[in-house]
């Protein structure tokens, strides 16, 4: 047995189709993130396809240099699927045929009204001195091989089938590997630009090993990953974080939008909720992305009550009652009009706030007063009406998407801190 | 040398980003691409750390195993990028300063009017005997180093410098490892099950190993991915499957809609274009995502004109007109909504054609004579409107998803094929 205090793992993903163009390994990610929460890392992640002698040379090197292996698919019943088979042959071992299996393949055939194919008795077989581990919602059970120190899991290809066996009957039988236990927070903010997060935070990284701290940015959004790692439990994990935790809320202040891994259209649609308010959208550039995400939110229809996708000027005279002259002096791309939107939607929908975007998405459109990422965004309540002046850069849906993240945060935070910026200043 | 005719090819990914749940390495996919287009394919993939043992280890295992080895990553200017150093050493090479390169990093930092920092120094050692493979786009050059059969090419990690570099750098030096010439050629259908689809081509899988066909499923949409592979000529590889893809294409009918692999959203806005027509949306379980994927196309505002999103009852009644008695009638999710949503707007909008959303896209909300995936979709035109009742099967957004395809494949047939099912034909 080699270092048993931290084991050697490799994750081993098994399929040709993961050798072409199309296809991604995510199952190794769900298992990272299982084994980070034991205080486990993975060390290697190798991706072979569904021959033989590749097959066997991989098996063979984990067996040599991992404690750990987890091999994920192959276990189906057609002859591409060759997993136990091969992992048989690498580690010198036979395999047995298992009547309950069978039995248990059968029956769930039987309950969805179908008849077992004869290529399905394949999956009763098992490596000999293996553990079988129940496939609830599958037909492949998982297998753990557990020899001199070093223990192989074999594990089924599809997503869900791999999510729940692992967590039912991996887990529990991992907590004899667990090295301690992981904290672990994410705050989401926006409002603030990667490079302006990491000037703030620049002081706060954690000089212990078993703390940490990452930024991950994506347009619109930031995320701050923080792990707390502790030997003993998982309290004194989280009591770890805790005041690094306090210090980043305090530096991140109101940019700071979920704690609890909350999309933007969640934290919204639980403000407006709680303060019964009800809110309309009018959408130029963003083209309906802002009602689609505030409506992506279950129950939604509580608080959103309509919108209106203004992309003609004609749509924005008539729908929304704008004054043409307006348009005409200055421009559908403008303060004016996008004040004028938010106002004319929350009067027409009767609704509490009125939410409105009208830029320039690009790639085409942009002039040097108005370049493309231009974007105003606008809310109207009842009685005041903020606008921001925005210039994102990125592509088309990039742009769009930004926008109605912006939109998003200035309801945010008029309901939570009534302090967006006030029309005078950006005009 | 192993195997002249046929190399054996790894791809070693290396970052402990990549050894974290968050990050994939998608840069492997874009590679095996380019390498199948010369006939190749990859045969390993290995994910490594940051971290000198393993990355030796996996270094010398490949020097051993493969004739062909792309290290992706590790170049950087960090004390944590250590490929170069690292690979050298499992070569048993050496490195060497070149004075050109530095001038190069230097002259990149001076035109974005920056001062290179002492770190980007690493950047200009280069393993002796390897050809420096220019970087357009970044400080790090890639490094080609070839000895006794065995190629190595080092390549930086971030997508844009790699690609850049791969296409202007890597694949002319291939020439002399192309195997064949491939051609590709994607079907994207929608209308018709993944099943109904794999019985409709069943007896079409070629039985030659020199072309492939593979089926691609998607909420909504079906990709059938033809490839196929000539020793002598892009040409003779592209005759080679024109009789399969017109099979196939005799077969998929009006389901297929596109071969150029457009987005459906990208197909009718060229026939709305072509036709001088307009369109406006009327959306409401959907809550925007048509129009937005309508308007994620450059140029949309030439023949997208408005849309409404008509959560609420009342909106429904105020902005499209329609009778109360009615919705009270039928309720919301009915034909007969659908279809006077599809009026209404047209009308409203004066646009050539009015594309209506209504349904329960859940998870709440479903009944069992409206279960969740009940959605009506109708299509309204000049003399005629047409409604289809679609059951789909999914989460909420892939609800939504599927129904604003439907919707827009309803244009689609119409405009082309004018074949849409009549409203009395599903009430």
């Amino acid at each position: 047995m080699r270092k048993k205090n931290s084991p050697l793992i490799e994750t081993i993903a098994v399929g040709s189709e993961l050798l072409t163009p199309y296809y991604q390994d995510t199952n190794s990610l769900y298992i990272t993130s299982q084994l980070n929460d034991l205080g486990l890392k993975v060390r290697f992640k190798t991706i072979v396809g569904d021959d033989h002698a590749s097959l066997l040379s991989c098996f063979k090197l984990a067996l040599k240099r991992a404690d750990l292996i987890f091999i994920i698919g192959g276990l189906g019943p057609t002859s591409d699927d060759m997993t136990r088979e091969v992992f048989a042959e690498a580690s010198g071992r036979e395999l047995e045929f298992r009547n309950d299996l069978l039995d248990y393949i059968k029956s769930r055939f039987q309950r969805r009204g179908l008849i077992m194919t004869s290529s399905n008795k394949k999956q009763a077989f098992v490596i000999k001195g293996s553990e079988v581990i129940e496939n609830k919602v599958g037909t492949a059970p998982g297998l753990w091989i557990e020899d001199s120190g070093i223990t192989a899991v074999l594990l089924p290809g599809p997503p869900i089938e791999l999510k729940t066996l692992f967590e039912s009957g991996v887990m529990p039988r991992m907590e004899k590997y667990r090295k301690g236990f992981n904290a672990r927070k994410v705050l989401k903010i926006t409002g603030i630009t990667e490079s302006s997060t990491e000037t703030l935070l620049s002081d706060l990284y954690p000089k212990s090993p078993e703390i940490e701290l990452s930024v991950l940015a994506y347009p619109g959004q930031i995320e701050v990953h923080i792990t707390g790692h502790s030997f003993s439990s998982l309290e004194n994990a989280e009591s770890m974080i805790d005041p690094l935790v306090n210090s980043l809320k305090g530096r991140l202040k109101n940019h700071l939008f979920s704690e609890n891994n909350e999309e933007l259209e969640e934290v919204i649609g639980k403000l407006l909720l709680k303060n019964n308010y009800t809110l309309s959208t009018a959408e130029s550039c963003t083209g309906g992305l802002l009602g689609h995400r505030i409506t992506n939110i279950p129950g939604s229809s509580k608080y959103f009550l309509q919108g209106v996708q203004v992309y003609s000027n004609q749509a924005k005279t008539k729908l929304l009652n704008i004054d043409e002259d307006v348009i005409n002096q200055h421009g559908a791309v403008s303060a004016s009009v996008a004040e004028l939107m938010a106002e004319g939607i929350r009067k027409i929908s009767e609704s509490d706030f009125g939410l409105a975007i009208t830029g320039i998405a690009g790639p085409e459109g942009g002039t040097k007063e108005k370049p493309v990422g231009l974007v105003f965004t606008a809310l109207s309540w009842n009685n005041g009406t903020k606008v921001e002046k925005n210039v994102f850069v990125g592509m088309r849906v990039s742009v769009k998407s930004q926008a109605t993240q912006k939109a998003m945060d200035m309801l945010r935070r008029q309901i939570l801190f009534k302090n967006t910026k006030q029309r005078k200043d950006i005009l």
